[in-house]
């Protein structure tokens, strides 16, 4: 099954500094001659700006996007952290194959190739025909049928989440195209967002902690008493040892995740980020190779408590605030048309020069 | 030139309440037993419920979109309110047909059919040949070159009112589709907007002005001491006299867009609201037939002083907030696909039934 990068090659690939600056100034001049006032496109400009910078073009052109959704479970779903049962991660992942999901749908909107991967679901999928160009596509890279439970130990061994993270580098490397959108689905992966949140952070894991698929208030209470127990079994993990946090909070899906932006990091492709569980991948992707950072676009600001935390960790200023709490990719697919006209502003918009239009006076 | 509708039919149509507690509640079912924990995307279902209201069906389908681009000169211009010499207007009217603006890359990208009303530009355009299917339509519906200066007078009269009023009903009445979208150009135009919010919400002027297409703080200073001349001298009009107050601060482009909004909600489309100036011809369309209000999707608040306020006063909640400040309906365009995305989840997304999915646990 594994098709992983051979373990001779170095785990963590090298992620160079994006930063050139005479295409940012000829970026930067393309924008503020188009026929507008300046700044007028706000967050508009800063993202053609931002594309522009990654694929080191002034006419930066996304390709063949991809929807990377990661799946696995979670040992700590045992414990009650979620409003969900378990079976729902394997449920949901029929039904993004099937065409039903919130994801799903979106991504046949805009045209964004689906893929989803098996990373660690408790049940097993059977490997299906190749499916027609364009229909969603599954991809097993199971490492294990879900983690271990975190207050016990950590959710997964070292050896694990070094497989993980090789397995997400693999993937990417097989996808075609420059954009890569995140997605995810793990019944209790919003525990391991906080608690990477908190290990990242500093902050007290109730500060990181929320609602998830739709905890009520004793619910969200039980949960961080739960994460308390996590924390405190692995409090001897360094701000330094990101793999260990990784492996220690898990999931399978996350893991995988890191792996996937470091691999589209590396080879320089646009990273669109979707919610608290992605942006938790982005951030632990970040500690390990901190130029990840400039290849990132934020897609949205998620109603799960500790995501805006999240956000403000990465200092990033994501494009929509539209209250979506489900993940999946949902938000990332949505702020796409986004990417896409930042791009075309770019390379369709006229120039004042060009359309024969007058300049604000003096 | 006029194909105005027939003065004997009333200036105001009629826009009945679409309150029907019987669909909102097949909508709220549809949408609460899609795959996704409750109300887990946000806004999007309540857009998605109220273009099912607006559209009176459980799948509503957005048909053949139209972008209405309002086009017209203002008298306070010679006063310096604006930082662009008043001749852009006809320039970006070009711009518009010529395809090199943003609202027309923004139009192009999402399949909207753009037309750009002359409703009192300076100068006039030659009539067009009819434009290949697809590409931008200009129509000629110039009730005078440019409004009267507001510090001395009315900025038209009331004839002139109910002329561009009519005209924006009968330009709407010959638009194919269900989906209007607002856009305007006018340099000076967002001094008419400040004006008219003034005098619906009471506040001083300087409350409601900015900095428009870029203008500096002396500038803007300025700008509020001209505005603050016109209300002044209109001090008279009652807030229940919205047509005096339109024929009072203009300008040509914002009453025709208000007869547009009311055509539009009379015939049940949904309206999407762009930035400052369309906002603006919506409240008073809300003060001629408050049921318009029903109809409006805000798409955006932009970064001009004073949309804040004037999205408070119709209780709206846009769904974008990326400091656009350009209008032309940039803002709407943008946010064109979320609409798309809100009547594709209501039809295609999986129930927990049909997908096998379980649901929340008790």
């Amino acid at each position: 099954m594994s098709l992983a990068t051979p373990s001779t090659l170095p785990l963590i690939p090298d992620v160079p500094d994006l930063h050139d600056a005479a295409l940012t100034a000829r970026l930067q001049h393309l924008i503020d001659h188009k026929t507008k006032p300046l700044g007028a496109l706000g967050q508009l400009e800063s993202l053609a700006l931002q594309l522009g910078q990654i694929l080191g073009s002034e006419a930066p052109a996304l390709r063949q996007p991809q929807m990377l959704v990661c799946a696995g479970d979670h040992g700590l779903a045992a414990r009650g952290v979620s409003a969900y049962p378990a079976d729902v991660t394997w449920q949901m992942v029929e039904n993004f194959l099937a065409g039903g999901a919130a994801v799903s749908v979106l991504a046949r909107q805009h045209g964004l190739a689906l893929t989803v991967v098996d990373c660690g679901v408790r049940r097993d999928f059977e490997p299906r025909p190749d499916p027609v160009p364009g229909a969603p596509r599954l991809l097993l890279r199971k490492v294990a049928p879900g983690t271990a439970d975190a207050v016990d130990g950590p959710a997964m061994t070292a050896a694990q989440c070094e497989q993980a993270l090789r397995q997400g580098r693999e993937v990417l490397a097989g996808l075609p195209g420059n954009t890569l959108l995140l997605g995810e689905m793990g019944i209790g992966n919003t525990s391991s967002a906080s608690l990477l949140l908190a290990w990242a952070s500093g902050r007290p894991v109730a500060e990181c902690t929320g609602r998830g698929t739709g905890l009520d208030e004793p619910g969200v209470a039980r949960k961080v008493a739960v994460l308390e127990q996590v924390m405190a079994r692995h409090a001897d993990i360094g701000r330094d040892q990101p793999l260990r946090a990784l492996a220690a909070f898990g999931g399978f899906e996350v893991v995988t995740l890191v792996g996937a932006v470091l691999q589209a990091a590396a080879e320089r492709r646009v990273v669109v980020v979707d919610g608290f569980i992605t942006t938790a991948a982005v951030l632990l992707a970040c500690e390990l190779a901190p130029a990840v950072r400039q290849r990132c676009v934020f897609a949205h600001q998620s109603g799960e408590r500790g995501h805006a935390l999240m956000l403000q960790q990465l200092q990033a200023e994501p494009l929509l605030s539209l209250g979506l709490r489900l993940g999946e990719g949902s938000g990332a697919a949505l702020a796409w048309p986004l990417l896409d006209s930042a791009c075309r502003v770019l390379a369709e918009m006229a120039s004042f020069e060009s359309a024969g239009v007058s300049q604000q006076q003096a």
